[in-house]
């Protein structure tokens, strides 16, 4: 592949584009009262949405940060609800501590146990990643029936979760069930309302592995 | 795995949770001077986002429904910016014409060259995207600098796009990207402002399958 025949210099460098809208953010966010660590994850779901009003939405458990921070460092899984989740999320800063990301939603037994059972893939596939990811972080930002059921078996006493963000976007059951997570005494990073979805859930878990990594 | 222990029946399926998210978004979205075919795109945006104002802010070139529809009917490729878009579009509808979704960010070539040339590889990915993909759809949800570099080949006749889908996020060049594909007399399907991204990129797409499906 020859693409000398249409170069032209570009000065604009990722870190450099990067560093601008950090830096627009900043001076544009106006008043909020996050915490430091928190507003880094704040202020990179804005980045992933070009909205304020959905960054400053969000919710931290007291412990959340903490507990996420621990949670990579001791390479614990990562659960994704979505493929889009998955692919999104920074896998090289997770391996470095022998962390990894997964997702069951399009497991064989998941999709046949979720027509057995006439329900969705989302809640199969959280029953299945409680078994397989004792101690791990959730990362859901597309399906309310996921979060749900997550929730639901962190009642049963039969999910350990190290840290819930649970951001699912949409109509019906989202912001419902964000307000049940809200609820719980145990790790989460949620938000008020609606909006939500895969980019932002990428975005908080990518802050946060970030963190990790600094120390 | 035997989820039988935790079984519970649930009546909502994913089906009737759509229906029913549309519904909302047809009581709620008030005034607005969609065609139908448009309202289609508009309507699977909000759907994702949860944003009413960025759903009202797409805009359509006149030709862009039609030239899409021809497109995904004559098995064109999709080309994505990212993963993310990659993975969210729905490749079944795509097959059932011979179409197929490529990306081709992370490809060797691709990479070696953007380092050598000290730019981003976005921008690579689309100087061989354009080559390889010649009257496909071009789906950019992600990187400003993708969709400019494009429009650069368009203007320069290096490029002949079906559709351009460029609905990129962010504060720095996604705007100003968006307002030059505005420009153009070719077909596409943009917006107004810095929000946008992978998720509602997708959402666009699959409602543009969706109604070359329906015919």
């Amino acid at each position: 592949m020859d693409f000398r025949t249409t170069f032209r210099p570009l000065t604009v460098q990722p870190e450099q584009i990067e560093q601008k809208s950090f830096q627009i953010i900043d001076d544009e966010i106006g008043e909020h009262s996050f915490a430091e660590q928190q507003y880094a994850i704040v202020q990179r779901v804005i980045h992933a949405s070009a909205d304020f009003e959905l960054g400053k939405s969000l919710l931290f458990h007291p412990r959340a940060i903490e507990a996420g921070i621990s949670a990579i460092r001791a390479g614990k899984k990562v659960v994704a609800d979505v493929q889009m989740v998955q692919v999104g999320i920074n896998k090289a800063r997770l391996e470095k501590y022998g962390g990894s990301v997964h997702v069951y939603i399009s497991d064989d037994d998941v999709m046949k146990e979720a027509k057995r059972l006439n329900t969705t893939r989302a809640i199969v596939a959280m029953r299945k990643a409680v078994k397989e990811a004792d101690g791990g972080i959730f990362a859901i930002g597309n399906a309310p029936t996921a979060l749900l059921e997550l929730i639901r078996l962190v009642k049963e006493g039969e999910a350990r979760p190290g840290l819930i963000i649970g951001l699912p976007v949409g109509f019906v059951s989202a912001a419902e069930s964000k307000e049940e997570l809200a609820k719980l005494d145990i790790p989460f990073i949620t938000n008020i309302g609606r909006k939500g979805g895969s980019t932002v859930t990428v975005a908080a878990l990518n802050a946060l592995s970030i963190l990790a990594e600094r120390g």
